[in-house]
């Protein structure tokens, strides 16, 4: 169902930023404001809504039912079908709406490929919209901190699971597979993303997605799963090691844990998000490590599984209670290992909630 | 690892079509040149190929060693951090490469508003590239036709499973649930797309994605779900039904089956595919519910779930041998029910082959 609240502060957006309107793709800002999923495929769908509060949508005949039952019976839609195709929907919407030379955000939800078709027949200015739709979703409510909760807990109790079933032999896909399989049978709705399940050397690639390795003795395996719950996300991220870890894997540890503590530590309202990536960034550099931390601290999270606010120097933004992001410094060496221990948190006046409790120990297999 | 082979056929469609070059995201044409697996995230990643045959990728420093590991050592790589930002890259790029005034590609991995920034400073005249990369993927050659195979078959045997498990009282949740884990016990490297399951109103949804309604008696329900193997995918779709169907029912499956089985029939080489789509159209008009057939008859598949080529009316394109691609005529009739039978065929010469075998027939549960 469409949001009227919130839709209305997308168009105080608007109008605070000097835009004339905006148009937003199949993603988490149409699921936020008007609860239909980001189902995407190559038929082009968009929400357009203009800053003196009309708006329309256009959509392909195959969806028009779900799209009208979410929008209600007062919404103005464009049907295109897949005999006649977009263009004619964007010249009706343009006739009625009269675009041309507008200055209009766009959202992450629309491809390039479907802007250029569009600037043929909706000749706007097209803007990057980011900011505002970063804006609008930023601070989470009790009921949207409630979902997450849940969804970190489904992915702390997967945890605890998942550390009992690895051992040496399986390979990081069998992990991978039973990690889904548990974040499903404890409650969760959908992955929110793929689990990453990085072994032996493949530990210092942060976003490792091949999975075909087999566990040895004296590996440590780097384990990032989550999934969501009411649509919310969770992401953690621990390290376990197979076997007793080397001097220098265990000084790691110790880093990487007392970094991502201490960021958390740090975390309150009226912090920049740079200063809370700095906490983490000098301890890894006073270390010696510093070459090796080449992520941002963290990403915000909610219905998307990365969104503002983003936990990286240069950041200046300015927490706020209800921002909720992850907290992940980690050290990679290429051809040697990785390692990261990472939580969700939510800023909560002068201190923070933490989504995520499993066990943060060196975990020994 | 980069194929030099398709890396050329992408050239060689590149100076065909009168292009300079072409951008290309996080995306399946990335995996089908250079095994990249299109993991998305908000950080911009670029694959540009020249005309003249150089090249160079865009690339975030979290993923450079998984990229240079996939291009090899004579890779030109520009690296972003995320504390830089990706302008400078682009800068860069411009600055070696000289593309302003150029015409480029983009292919559809590439988000609107990458183009809005990279247009900042990379100033080229950027064309839907589409075609093109439709075209370069579009023809399977035996090893991936095997893949296609295997895939089909896991759907097949996870329809067989999931027939015995469907019954009353149980949730179309708990039906997509036992889906997944199917598609991955009987041995799919990862879902296709997120499955299917509408019952009774909810039937007449094509993609209805959401879950929550629990099984009566006398409902029907339409399963669609596929996985992928070595990267490729199946897609397939049964209705089946609770307790004994109404008559119009079993009239709509009767001729819902019978589109579906004569839209194969007349697939080989040479035909055109809106000729394709016409046979299942024709039948299904004929028997009074073409307005009730809202989408296309089929959709090309093979890394993507939904590409080249489109079995729709007005699509003159030639079917050539391996091309491959789903015939799915159903009817969907809002406030009552919907129906489809869907397999996924590649064009073999005179005929074709079906990659589902499943039970076609109505099954009664």
């Amino acid at each position: 169902m469409l949001s009227k609240a919130k839709l209305n502060h997308l168009k105080e957006l608007l109008i605070e930023n000097d835009l004339d309107g905006c148009v937003m793709g199949p993603s988490h800002d149409v699921e936020y404001l008007a609860g239909i999923k980001p189902f995407a495929d190559e038929r082009f769908r968009g929400f357009f809504l203009l800053s003196d509060g009309r708006w329309f949508f256009i959509c392909p005949e195959l969806y028009y039912e779900d799209v009208r039952q979410a929008l209600g019976q007062e919404a103005h839609i464009y049907i295109w079908s897949d005999t006649t195709g977009v263009m004619g929907a964007f010249e009706r919407a343009e006739h009625d709406y009269k675009l041309q030379g507008k200055t209009i955000a766009v959202n992450d939800g629309i491809r390039a490929i479907d802007l250029i078709d569009m600037q043929r027949v909706i000749n706007g200015e097209y803007v990057n919209g980011s900011d505002i739709f970063e804006e609008l979703r930023l601070t989470k409510d009790e009921e949207e901190a409630r979902y997450m909760a849940k969804a970190g807990e489904i992915a702390d109790k997967t945890f605890e699971e998942i550390v009992k079933f690895i051992k040496p032999g399986i390979s990081e896909r069998q992990i991978t597979n039973r990690i889904k399989e548990l974040l499903i049978e404890l409650g969760g709705e959908e992955l929110s993303f793929n689990p990453i399940v990085a072994s032996g050397l493949n530990s210092s690639k942060p976003h490792y997605n091949d999975d075909k390795r087999i566990i040895e003795e004296q590996d440590l395996v780097v384990l990032d799963f989550g999934c969501r719950y009411k649509g919310y996300c969770s992401d953690t991220s621990r390290t376990v090691f197979i076997g007793e870890p080397t001097e220098e894997q265990k000084k790691v540890y110790e880093i990487c844990l007392r970094a991502t503590t201490e960021a958390k530590k740090a975390v309150r309202e009226g912090i920049a998000a740079e200063e809370v990536d700095k906490v983490a960034r000098d301890i890894i550099t006073q270390e010696g490590y510093g070459e090796y931390f080449i992520c941002r601290t963290g990403h915000g999270i909610g219905l998307a599984v990365h969104e503002a606010p983003f936990i990286k120097a240069g950041n200046k933004q300015i927490l706020r209670s209800g921002m909720c992001f992850s907290i992940e410094p980690g050290i990679y060496i290429p051809g040697k290992f990785g390692m990261r221990v990472e939580d969700i948190i939510m800023v909560d006046g002068d201190g923070s909630r933490s989504f995520n409790n499993s066990n943060r120990e060196m975990i020994i297999i």
